[in-house]
């Protein structure tokens, strides 16, 4: 359906183009923003191959090692978390694709799993913008940027989890692994900002991967939708293995979920 | 993840009890919202069903009849619909499994394609509080309404569609079953409202059918989401058939789309 | 990719028209089957709608009835089935999209859950054949038939219920709805055959709904994949109750699912 | 749905606990098959991580590089790929899930797109297993296997493409990377006969990297199912830059698909 302003022809006889600068293949060749997949498959890595796809050029050395470590700390966080809970839900009951049990999990990635990174990079580049435009440092911008959140009755993206409750493990490495010599990024800076407002405000949280993650690829350079696209490359990995799993170790129909009724 | 507020135990040895006020099933027996389902199949139609686990009653004879009718009138447009063809293009690719095709077609049901509905219901709710509030017309509360949504740029929900031009079929006789008497519902003289005042903003433009079933809905007391809830219920129905066909008629990976690389 | 017979141009300048023998619409109009969707708006329900799209015209009232309990049968089993227990955790993770909620649901309906009935269908028209091609009664057929599924150390579909142990209430009203007079049709009084076969073989267990509409469908000339697409319409709907339960009551993230490591 | 020797409980009070071999986590630390994730992070690259998912151990040299190359290889065919459309036409309609449209383009992939790798997998290990029983050569023993797959009217996994008609530039390059010395595999070796016998047996036709893939995986000790995992990890990235691209560039519903109704 469309609103107003949609006006256009329908039932053509034929189909429009569709036009991509991504991949152009022939007979006898594919490249990806230029580079030929051959030459790719044998001199890179599938980080390069991740960052060339988003970005449209190689990573350099440093950028490379940022992605395969957010990559890797997203991977998987075991059966519990609702990705992979889910994945392993639809392979109890549908047994026939593989795609379908995969694919169940990523849509269980949204703002409240997973997919928080996106939410992060928003206030990150609109919390540094803020500071910039009224000269202010991060921690007065970071400070009243958490004081509005909680007047609205949202949570601040990027802090608190629920297993890892005073401190997210993969946090300071990913900061350790994107500091040139004793510099940090605006971004992480940023998140820092964020943090120690939530400790004063709320209590001390912990900083989790998904605020993680959103200040490095905010300091890369990449768009807030990343922080849901790299999370999603990531996860697939970790979501492949529990539903290899799954089917590995578990009969069809074996979860049994306590039910109550609490109708009339 | 988890937001600054999320405290909470994780890896408990129990699972919590999942609740709910819908069904009850023992060994014996399973109701719905207290409905016997024997009785149910003996005595009601799907309809009903539909209904009762929205409503938590069944329906009286003018709301099923409306029910029914909704769901016939979206229930398929057609292989060049989003929804559809997403559908037939997973069947394309993968054979495996029917369950992939159509929740394939069902991710393609969003704001932009077939659940406007929803949005729809929120702005009926919203103007026609803002006509009770400031005492105005629904016919200015509607101008008002389509002139601050053309100035952000967007798009009005239920209006427009790019196969029905001048007009969408369904909407009229949805809204002659809807009719008690002369009288129509707030919902539906609303929509007209916004219908006739997008006319006079942009130019002449039909009412589709996710405006039609959003002023219906409305009337009959659905909170906004049920526009999506009821599209997918009869969207189902489409994709279903549409996904046989496929099956029945095409061979796999039978789809080309003409692509035009414009990188450099 | 494509197997040994594929050879066929792609990049070609413009698509190949689709084909469909369901739908067509125009400007004014849209019909299913040569019936004008704005007149089954006002004449019929959605369960001739539904016939309609797979059966290419309208049913009588005794099928319109069976597809009715048949929808009904099956709309909601409560929370802890995997269909409606994946809609709700994907719920849990993603609260952006209902689409992402119902597709995940459907995903989990496969061979193992919900999804029995297309098995069954295959085996009672194999059973049918075996018993008219060697002029045996559906009894021995039955029993054959039985002896070799077991063998082979796979199930008997829709045979056994993990919360209907005895007996799943569903059946016997549809099967006493498709009766016409005192005579029941081949599908039924051959899963019936079936469902003593397995009591004598294993013991006595329940046929469940899967079997049940599984039987009506063959004796109303459905094809086998019928027993997927109509458990996939009539669960849509409990699956929308499930998710607009749990947006109404649950916290994102509320689902605490207990895991043990017990890896190296 | 149960089948006959599904005999259990249900609605327990409560949930068993779920088990897993792969991810232990606790308050402070998060563990893949024993390794730290923190040391991964530091220490590998995510290449490493995939193949420790599934392998329990992490990869010498050479299999890291077939892993990474692999992953690369099948990352993006451009936007005509089933999956990629597919993606694409569920960010069209649906633009509130990022999650929606990956998921979608991952349930086209399936035996006839992305997936015959597994499909290939089992083939390889049907036949070498059948060339060393029978002691004949895989010349041999593939075309056997070539011969009865085209008598029962299937394709033969691994083997044509639509778009590299002649040769997959992919296939060389991969099995380069995977030969030691002047050593091939005897996967690979395999792959190769299965070519040769469909070029005598039909015409000559590309091995595609499904096949590739396929003997590569087998080589390095991945069970068939991998086939399908490992294409999966590689083509989301593809799917996440698609996405992303259509988001960046395209209107929603932009997709006009000619259709012809056919029906009486």
């Amino acid at each position: 359906m469309h609103g107003a302003r949609a006006v256009s022809g329908d039932n053509p006889c034929f189909m429009d183009q569709w036009r991509t600068a991504i991949v152009r293949s022939e007979e006898s060749a594919i490249w990806i923003h230029g580079h030929d997949v051959t030459q790719l498959m044998r001199q890179t890595s599938f980080a390069d191959t991740v960052f060339l796809l988003h970005r449209g050029r190689l990573p350099d050395d440093r950028e490379r090692k940022l992605i395969d470590a957010i990559l890797t700390s997203v991977s998987d966080h075991g059966p519990g978390a609702p990705s992979c809970a889910t994945a392993r839900l639809v392979a109890s009951g549908n047994r026939q694709s593989i795609s379908a049990a995969i694919a169940a999990g990523i849509l269980a990635i949204g703002n409240e799993h997973g997919g928080a990174g996106e939410l992060c990079m928003t206030m990150i580049a609109d919390g540094i913008h803020q500071a910039k435009r009224r000269s202010i440092s991060f921690e007065s911008a970071a400070a009243d940027l958490v004081a509005r959140t909680i007047e609205r009755g949202e949570r601040v993206p990027g802090i608190g989890h629920r297993v890892h409750r005073t401190s997210d493990p993969r946090v300071e490495v990913l900061f350790a692994l994107a500091r040139t010599g004793e510099e940090e990024g605006e971004g992480v800076r940023f998140m820092r900002a964020i943090h120690a407002a939530v400790a004063q405000r709320v209590r001390p949280l912990p900083m989790n991967i998904d605020g993680g993650l959103a200040a490095v690829l905010s300091d890369l350079g990449f768009p807030p939708e990343a922080g849901k696209f790299i999370f999603i490359i990531g996860r697939v990995a970790g979501l492949t293995a529990e539903v290899a799993e799954e089917y590995a170790r578990e009969k069809p129909m074996r979860v049994r979920i306590p039910v109550e009724y609490d109708g009339q």
